[in-house]
């Protein structure tokens, strides 16, 4: 296996408490020199698709690596640990959907695993803290150079759990999406693209027409959310090359009450 | 003094401002090739108690380091800074009982200093700042081979402050604690241990008795949070050993209304 | 350009999302040997002022380094992204006033230049995230050696966007500043110097006389907040030298409701 220098984490541990910390101390232990990239810590407790779509449009912008995903609430249960081969990185966590979004973005798995062999676990194993007990000396001895086949046994990659893609439909003039997440301004991701948006004709300096639940409102398309006047509601293409609403200098989500999964629908307006 | 490669940081400086930057800039400048890793800095300010749990809680998964920690409300006054070695580690703050049960962790503390040395500090001290201006440069020269003895003048650890163990008691059947934290899932962990739990005839499988306050609920005791259904009450041994309460999926602090302090008894359920 | 191993980062990109670490990512993948120091990302989102007062606070304690500082609400408009020289340092971020204080603390800016080279930016630019797309692949690319004079043309460094520096003013017994910062423990920071007090006689041990709006409270002045008793409210000279307010172990803002901005006028007690 390739040799990895960088390891990539992320959880919905919280920073108030000392389990982050002791999943970095397990890896220092393990491979000391191993750099680590946090991703983020904050994932809502529980939520598989929110740590899935972070995990996913984050991972284009990482270096090769191992990459550690924990959102994990059936933790101790029957769900296996697994380790994914994908497109040069290796991803692991629990085989319950949370890595299948970013293995599709890595290209698809090419091989997986089970982590079965306790030898590359720690001595003792809670059964609330997979992460630190198992997911991360797994990954810091991958790093260290062991084998992907020594973590556990070869399991078919097409029997690996994965969340449902997101809707993002086009039929005729409309495309029609979903509310993908709500980032820390407020801004609203839709799973529509930036090119499923042009090719029903919504053109940068034009207006769309967003239409949810019972509402209609025409919002100016723009390259930036700084091209309106503050506290104008803009669409644009954001960093992921996704549409999305925002209010300049404001929270869009609180403006029009669209939480992560709710349902939208996008047309270029005709004037 | 065995050379260490590893500095850890705990404080209750917040993430919004720029206090942990400043003290990683004096160690890196100090210890340029150091690894810090951060435990949290988000203690509630000057919660002592909430510190000292979390570093000792922390502690067995970190590698051997000079750990830095700072919940200092008397920062400025009649407090000491010190420096404690304990079981191969170091451990550097206000003698205000915050490393105690870390020190305890690590098997005692076998030499302390008073940090009296006014060479190891910056050479500008503030006096409501002493992370930056005391304790991380001298956590940073001793990272860089400094022995400890040159921190300041030799103290007597028999005579450092230390915090009351947490209470934890067994009588008969009864299993007495006290909650120890609320973690960011909302997790009530208790001063009872596993073991303790087991003297007494708790079983995982079987049901378990808690009683606080005027109130008294019988709650399953199982392997992991998940092996309820989602919403219910469980009772388990956390990642540090502990007997603890969840929700599968929710808060049982609040919906408990346990706060860190509060007494909790336990017992087998008959039936 | 003298090499640096060290990057800071401070940003208003919250910890929720991967946007610190794409970025973090990207600069792994440039200069695979740098070290990164956050400072913040918890800047309120667009409040560049807030953004160049912790810069400018956090800089005297950072090794050399690229500092990359983004608060960008203008991002994708017309203002432009910049790398300042200044003092042994290099500045990168908007040219909107961001980075006018830090640069100030370095010692002024001695060259500039607009950041027009796209040779040095990832291949594809978003217009909403230059953090990721431009300010850090410059930064990691002359942290690697580039030269300053290749991100792009030399431009006019008395020409950059500053911030009007905070109201500081001294008349006759009175000082007279607004509140610069509120920090996580509810500390009120003054842009009244510890010598600027010094110079109308407040002194250590000795009372203040502090008056905002139509309110006039006299307090305590004292070297630490823990000089006075707990939930009392006390003046002391902070980490960075400035006059603050805080309530032992309380949050002096709160109690005082006074906001960053707010005016507020010194004079030493009379008795």
């Amino acid at each position: 296996m390739a040799p990895f220098h960088c390891l990539t984490f992320l959880t919905d541990y919280g920073l108030e408490d000392g389990f982050v910390a002791a999943c970095h101390g397990v890896c220092a232990q393990i491979a000391p020199g191993a750099r680590i990239i946090d991703i983020t810590h904050l994932i809502p407790a529980g939520d598989v698709r929110r740590g899935a779509a972070v995990l996913a449009q984050t991972l284009p912008y990482l270096p090769p690596a191992v990459h550690v995903a924990v959102v994990d609430p059936g933790v101790g249960t029957a769900r296996r640990g697994v380790a994914v081969a994908a497109g040069g990185a290796v991803f692991i966590g629990p085989d319950n959907g949370l890595l299948s979004w970013a293995v599709a973005v890595a290209g698809g798995a090419s091989r997986a695993v089970s982590l079965t062999n306790r030898e590359l676990w720690l001595a003792a194993v809670t059964p609330t803290f997979h992460g630190r007990d198992i997911f991360m000396p797994v990954a810091a001895r991958l790093l260290s150079g062991a084998a992907l086949d020594s973590a556990g046994e070869e399991i078919d990659a097409g029997g690996l759990v994965t969340l449902p893609p997101p809707v993002s439909r086009v039929h005729d003039a409309e495309a029609e999406g979903e509310v993908m997440t709500v980032d820390t301004f407020g801004n609203v991701q839709l799973s529509i693209t930036r090119s499923d948006a042009a090719r029903i004709g919504i053109r940068s300096g034009a207006n769309v027409v967003v239409r949810w639940a019972h509402r209609t409102l025409t919002v100016p398309y723009r390259e930036t959310f700084g091209a309106v006047a503050p506290g104008d509601l803009v669409a644009y293409a954001d960093g992921s090359g996704l549409v999305s609403l925002a209010v300049n200098g404001g929270n869009a989500a609180q403006r029009l009450a669209l939480p992560p999964g709710a349902r939208v629908r996008l047309a270029a307006a005709t004037r």
